[in-house]
């Protein structure tokens, strides 16, 4: 193990494994010393932290697809930030860097840890947690291999105005699909149509959801790219069109599977329609993952990829931040920015 | 319209809607005169007629893949038998033929009623309503267009000593897989290792579902061939392996859609497991049934696809034929074998 650095380091600890969503009491912010890199180890400050609706799976108890974060250990997260110190071969100090380095200032990794080297110094490193990150690389991947839309289809989504909807919006676009959006509340219905350029957005929380997806859908819904779970997709399943095909790539309306949830069988609809539902996981494709960046980053530079940011100011924000995030409370991409301590 | 052929042709007649399964009151057998063939027309003498458990949602006023049979018309269905007399290009009497000729003695159709001309000489024209008809096809072709399975996967099967589960767990071995089936009553879950090869097999009705699946799929179910949803499914979900296939391909535990039955949500399983879950509709893959027929032939042939049938005897014990197929008091595929009247 290598000595302290001397540099202190505030780490937001889980304490506590909720049932439902982590709420604040569940952390703790503590601060410790940075650890010096081993060899093949490297030492990063982050400057970005990101919170991912998906963090609710990781520390569950329940089974996932990942081992849940242990209690008393910093809490897994993606996070971007610079090198300060190399022990590994292929870093230097002052390479961006974005990957698994937890909610903390300073994380000392293997590199295995790096998702990727952040090389495109001329866009902010903030988008390498989202668009340019899990959340954009996920709309690209999971919309192509799952969902794969034809040229003329409509690709309907949920928590359309979100990080990984409102890029999964544009794309379908970009291929030449209709999109149509879902989202919670008139103004982030109303931000699908403005900032992402969706055909039709519909408020869920409005009365007459089924008669406002079969209205902005007249041909049936080709692909459903499913954020959610629970009542929207309820819904959704009825109005698939014949070979449809449903992109389960969260479940974020339930909040709790400690009890297992019922709703409608699927069953019927997928043999009546001949309809296909299948999960995504973006760990599965990190054969794609470098290229897909480099195709979102070219349309953020053209300006057909747009995103928003929702950035907390500050390591102290971390605790209430995914909760937030199940408040509905964020517009774009929850991200917690670090300032130095000193 | 053509005159009659003064042939007697007795008729099974749909004369009221059920809302669950169809039984033998909801059918009238009556006897009208076999109309002659117009130009571009046959005249079939049916020798086989065929019950499905799809009958069920064929009658359905619910929506499904095709229209309803209508009140006073005679009960859709597959049937083989021989031409009699031809008005159409390519047909001659004598020449054997199965096709959607209906519950009745002969049957007056233009040629895209018929599904195949059954050329295999050599072996009983009943198979051409079983294993090498819809069952038989349906067993190939969506086991592997939608299952996938990889030599030495598990793949699962629910009524696997049924018409198309007991296809399934052969094809499955024939493809280098375990097969494993779950029957209703140790007599069916017997014939499954014994008659139809499969590695193990499972009793849904005695205790400890879940636990006979785990212990007879230890690396997790790969594929899943379902043909009942409810219950078995259900115990079935939480077992996936990852990146597991379901295969939709019946509902048949499922007596009643018109109140939509609720169960245990599907999208975590499949989120967790990235998993598939897809429908499965024989019609949708004529391009493929010609050489799935020839394939299974083969099988047939060489000992290798084995199959029971469950011959009904004469057109009087086709009203209860259905309802009877839910009872579970088949063994094999279950076919309604004519006579002649005079």
């Amino acid at each position: 193990m290598g000595g302290s650095t001397g540099l202190a380091s505030r780490q937001v600890i889980l304490v506590a494994r909720p049932t439902g969503i982590a709420q604040a009491e569940h952390f703790a912010v503590r601060t410790g010393s940075a650890r010096a890199p081993d060899d093949g180890e490297l030492l990063i400050r982050n400057r970005f932290l990101s919170v991912e609706p998906a963090m609710r799976g990781w520390i569950a108890d329940a089974g996932n697809y990942a081992d849940p974060v242990a209690i008393g250990s910093v809490m897994r997260a993606l996070a971007a930030g610079e090198v300060v110190a190399s022990n590994a071969a292929g870093y230097a100090p002052g390479d961006r860097v974005a990957g698994w380095f937890g909610w903390q200032d300073y994380a000392t990794v293997r590199p295995d840890a790096v998702v990727r080297k952040v090389m495109q110094d001329d866009l902010p490193l903030s988008l390498s947690l989202g668009v340019l990150g899990i959340n954009g690389v996920t709309a690209l991947l999971a919309l192509t291999r799952i969902g794969q839309p034809a040229p003329g289809e409509t690709v309907l989504v949920s928590t359309a105005a979100g990080a990984v909807g409102s890029a999964v919006g544009q794309i379908a676009k970009i291929l030449g699909c209709r999109a149509v959006g879902i989202a919670g509340g008139a103004a982030k219905a109303r931000s699908c149509i403005e900032d992402f350029g969706y055909d039709a957005a519909i408020d869920y929380r409005a009365d007459g959801l089924g008669e406002a997806i079969a209205h902005h859908c007249p041909d049936g819904v080709h692909v459903y790219f499913d954020n959610v779970a629970g009542r929207i997709s309820d819904t959704v399943m009825p109005l698939l069109a014949n070979r449809a095909r449903v992109v389960v790539c969260g479940t974020a309306s339930i909040a709790d599977w400690s009890v297992w949830p019922s709703g409608p069988r699927v069953e019927r609809h997928l043999l009546v329609k001949r309809a296909r539902m299948e999960g995504f996981v973006i760990f599965d494709h990190a054969d794609a993952y470098q290229a897909a960046v480099d195709q979102l980053a070219t349309w953020v530079r053209d300006g057909r990829l747009r995103y928003r940011e929702d950035i907390l100011d500050g390591i102290e924000s971390a605790p209430d931040a995914l909760a937030g995030l199940y408040r509905g409370e964020n517009a774009g991409k929850r991200i917690i920015q670090l300032h130095d301590t000193e």
